[in-house]
């Protein structure tokens, strides 16, 4: 099964790239690899939540938005592809907003994570770092940028 | 125009590459790519400003510290190639040392992409992360690193 | 003389890769270059200190943490070249967990970046990001992730 039909199964409709929100682009190329932006977690245009986990947002709302920022990396990868089956993630980088004492960022990042594995496969399995930062643009709750590969 | 005309055209003249303030080189090619050290804003060999956006300084110096950072990044390009049109940025990640509070560290972030398109034309175009962070090295106020590909 | 009699003169044996502590694998290999996966410092499967840089730990404490990822970041490089001196290390991004008042990032990321140097020689000399975040997952005080390429 490819990914376009767990995607399917999943009742999952990619989103369009989201738009810069400043002076640079989505994503660019290099040889067979392909460094995204980082992505929040916007839908529609729109952040649908923000503040800092351990203080505006609990673990669970973070995975989710985390999940969020993960789709938007997988409109990247349909747009620069033009097939998923032909992309692999070799690496993420996830910034989490937190309060001094959220300790979890590891947990959040996993809802980018999962997803990636869920639609892409063995080729969703990657390296990762989260870490946990004290603000990010726009309030935003959760960032995150990855490295492609192409593959043939 | 090439990017030595543009560089005239602005009245820039690119420093001297920073001497890295610890155990590490400014940068290092792999293949066609090339890895930089995270700059900050030192200019002959001190900081200008230090502190953070939202407290100690607001975002317009974040900004100019930012370009500053660009212009240390446009030196290693320029060591690094020897002709900065053989040179094309692919990814840049901004770190914004900020108060929590502080929610444009992707403005600030433009203080570095744009003089790159600037000064690179088309090659300067890339994808970017902005974060903000609660502290960097030196109490620097801002810290970008760049990946950038060497072309023919 | 070659990495192995190094390690050897340090009196150094490598553990056993990390196992994540989340839905990531700990490196990824694309075409020469290894990414590998944010490093905290556990030591037999626990953190040995946990916290910030300028609250709960100093800066001495922080780069022999700092060390221990860089530990860490050597058993994937054996693990994933077979051959410590197949490995060259391209860049480091140092993430330390830092109190806002906390400006020796670099110092302590020095404790990763002189292991590699000490063991690697040549090889082990890199570009590198060093950078102060509000806090890690576990509370880790230090995570260091890297670039590798793999050579002939």
């Amino acid at each position: 099964m490819g990914a376009r039909d767990r995607l399917a199964e999943l009742g999952i409709t990619l989103p369009s790239v989201a738009t810069p929100a400043a002076a640079y682009q989505p994503y660019r190329v290099t040889g067979s690899l392909v460094f995204t932006a980082g992505q929040v977690p916007v839908v529609d245009g729109r952040l649908p939540l923000t503040g800092k986990l351990g203080r505006d947002l609990d673990t669970e709302q973070g995975i989710e938005m985390a999940r969020v920022c993960g789709l938007n990396l997988l409109a990247i990868a349909q747009e620069v592809s033009g097939d998923l089956d032909r992309v692999r993630v070799v690496k993420l980088t996830v910034f989490v907003a937190s309060d001094p004492s959220f300790t979890e960022a590891h947990l959040v990042a996993n809802g980018a994570s999962e997803l990636l594995g869920e639609v892409l496969g063995d080729h969703g399995v990657h390296a990762r770092s989260a870490v946990g930062l004290c603000v990010l643009p726009k309030d935003a709750p959760v960032e995150v940028e990855a490295v492609f590969e192409l593959v043939d």
